[in-house]
């Protein structure tokens, strides 16, 4: 029975209904990994401990996981399993589950291991790794995407119902786009950040991959909270997933500002999820993208690099063999900006974060394409920097502007690749965000967006009761 | 008649509804100002001007400042006078006000000239300037207190109604206590620093010195808004001085971490103001200001300094001759440090920031004297930069902690000199640390903080049409 199975929430808590066993699903699903024959994906298998654990679950009792197998991204902490961030030089054994891990074992959850990554998350590609790179799920001549690769294509391969990714630049997005999943950015702050080996510390959040939205949202209202020990996390509104409002103004980039590097297919497939939101009822408002443009430039041409220097600490000047060569190249000029540069970086973020609050001005959400086109493995071997840079076109620029933001399958292109929606929304409207992604990922055409999610379809998020639920706001 | 007239608002309009004419109050203004035959208060005077302005007033009209003579710091634009921030070499002549000048102009107030400072705002006792120093209106021996001496002098010598001041590190909170008079630090970002050279430029406000409580929230509220030119303007509510709620909660550094440097007058003065605000009803909690400490080194031993390395340009390099020696001595460490040092003092203030709001969690009040000590000009011939240092002790930690705050003055200390409390709240708490300070200017002993202001006695902040109302916290 568990071949069959499907490894979303919905399918394992019926066969549990039915007297499934976890311990089935735990060696199902590592059956399925062997079959699959991938050695990129995982950096560290914990088949005994995850089977031990499955064993000894015990009854539900509530828990709302219970049973439910994931992957964890190997640059937070799981106790007792080894992270390296994809950089065998930094492996350390952890003592201590990340708060997430944390939660999502009280909940029930099972962990079946690490996943690989582009080393210490710098990088979009997947492949910036010194262990096998994971193949892409859909087609294997692309790149997996990344940085979170293992965990994308975990639940893409239907390894895990879920998986634990990050997102600093867009981590939790394009590798997404480039599986056909669902890839939830939460605002920053709104999972705690503790137990996980920073990037951009002022950027870093953790992120979700799941099957659907309705999943991923259940999934990230039982895991956000405010964590007192993280200094980045903030107490933020308790959100439901609610109907949207009758009418709601989406901005999309205007033709002249949309960029997809001669990837015509992917202009097209993203004007008529476009169409569908306008169909649906959306009103849709085109923006000059060029003010976001500037943001995310900012992010690896300014002193935000330093910050990634920052994170690998001594490394780059004392053992830079030991970091991946691509790798190495990109953090090195992260030594030389200055103080000064720093914030005059900082001071012209604040100036371009007022353009882009103004052009947002009056509108609910912005949507663009995840990606602007797709990367090849021979594309990224013959130019390890270039086509990686233009990945994060649409995702750069979202946490420097503190926005929050779900990545949406839109069906595929002619050609076969998957087509991805990102929808972004301000800091603390996740729910929001998730709420239009669902009705993009329901098809949207017959439906408005006023009709939103069917309450009886989603689990409402009931944030952990610890949380502390403060209005936040402008 | 107005030879024995005090320059309050109160008084003015009083004056003024008795048939008085601006351009009266504006020559006894500088008459009063040539019998003080004190050089160092202005660094321009506007007489002319001045005069020319209030003789084209014309009818009130509403304005409520009609007539209402100020000063600006000169830091701050004022069109058509020349800004020097006290550097000689930075001169250049403002074609533009200021945003928060423009809205005084708009409301009727005429400004009498350009105040004198610590060169590019960095000090806190008001002789680091290359021109006179403005002597101290309480005590010729003390510093006039800094950086924003000539503003705060201006106002406690009666020349003025009320003076602009900037307040980056305790340049607004500082010299009002020195000089025995109101100021109010408002929360970043309240009011527009459009027009005002940059300290650090992201922890910089302008700042209001008045005769009273009352009268320094008045003006607060005439002229807070939000600027969508200011990148570090923020949308914060609108705010009305309003009662305490009947139990307030103040929190005041404990003994072991109360600093007064060896005055002992300060420490007993202090104690008998917070007496006086348990007896008149307020729940007292002592708490240590270990963190809040740790914060205030941030600013001048960390990258911090950098920023003012960045608002000064390329005179720290290029020119060095043209700044004040102490400033030089100050600024020079500020090219020193890397963007991996920025960032890491950035990851370490937010870390206080956490360990701060935990100290304040269910804490309405924080509670400190404004300078743990005085300081005389003789100390600081001797030593330019200790005693200076002292004076921001409980000042430094404010801006980088998102608080605002405002300094009301005690009465005197058995020797005289003038006893201040500074009243700190969170961000967006303006009205809150007003009520509260008002409240301890009216003697505080007899009624209960909860009794708060009386309504008939405050102009109750009408904040500019323009404003755009909305609630934020947390």
């Amino acid at each position: 029975m568990p071949r069959d199975l499907t490894f979303t929430l919905d399918a394992l808590r019926a066969a549990y209904a039915g007297g499934l066993r976890p311990e089935a699903v735990v060696e199902e699903a590592f059956a399925r990994l062997d079959a699959l024959n991938d050695p990129g994906i995982f950096l560290h298998q914990a088949r005994a401990v995850a089977l031990a654990e499955a064993r000894a679950l015990g009854s539900p009792d509530g828990r709302p996981l219970w049973g439910i197998p994931y992957a964890v991204k190997d640059n937070i902490d799981v106790a007792g399993m080894p992270t390296t961030a994809a950089c065998p030089g930094f492996v350390h054994v952890a003592g201590a589950d990340a708060f997430v891990v944390a939660r999502l074992r009280a909940l029930g959850a099972i962990c079946l291991g690490k996943t690989n990554l582009d080393q210490f998350a710098t990088g979009l590609v997947g492949v910036r790794t010194p262990y096998p790179v994971p193949r892409n799920a859909v087609d294997p001549a692309l790149v997996p995407g990344g940085s979170s690769s293992g965990s994308a294509v975990a639940v893409a391969r239907g390894l895990v119902a879920f998986s634990l990714g990050t997102d600093t630049a867009g981590s939790g997005r394009v590798p997404a786009a480039f599986n056909d999943i669902v890839g939830l950015k939460p605002s920053l702050g709104a999972l705690s950040s503790a137990g996980m080996v920073p990037a951009c510390r002022t950027l870093d959040t953790v992120s979700l991959f799941a099957h659907s939205v309705a999943e991923a949202w259940e999934l990230f209202a039982l895991t956000a909270g405010f964590d007192a020990a993280d200094p980045w996390s903030r107490p933020l509104p308790r959100q439901q997933l609610a109907p949207l409002p009758p009418s709601v103004t989406v901005a999309v980039p205007d033709e002249a500002s949309l960029r997809t590097f001669g990837d015509t297919a992917q202009a097209s497939h993203f004007r008529a999820t476009v169409e569908r939101l306008r169909h649906g009822g959306a009103s849709v408002r085109e923006i000059d993208l060029a003010p976001f443009y500037a943001v995310a430039e900012l992010l690896y041409t300014g002193p935000w690099v330093a910050e990634r220097v920052a994170a690998v600490g001594a490394r780059l000047t004392e053992a830079p063999e030991t970091l991946h060569e691509t790798t190495r190249v990109i953090l090195a000029p992260g030594l030389k900006f200055s103080a000064v540069d720093t914030f005059k970086g900082l001071y012209r973020l604040e100036e371009l974060r007022r353009a882009c609050a103004l052009a947002l001005d009056g509108i609910d959400f912005l949507c663009v394409p995840t990606i602007p086109c797709f990367v090849t493995l021979e594309e990224v071997a013959a130019d390890p920097f270039e086509p990686n840079s233009r990945l994060g076109t649409y995702t750069n620029f979202v946490n420097l502007l503190d926005m929050c933001g779900i990545t949406v399958p839109t069906g595929p292109r002619p050609d076969g690749r998957p087509g991805s929606l990102t929808v972004l929304a301000r800091k603390g409207e996740d729910s929001r965000a998730a709420a239009l992604a669902l009705w993009v990922e329901r098809g949207g055409a017959a439906a408005s967006p006023a009709d939103g999610p069917a309450d009886s379809e989603i689990a409402d998020g009931e944030i952990a009761e610890d949380e502390i639920g403060i209005a936040v706001c402008g």
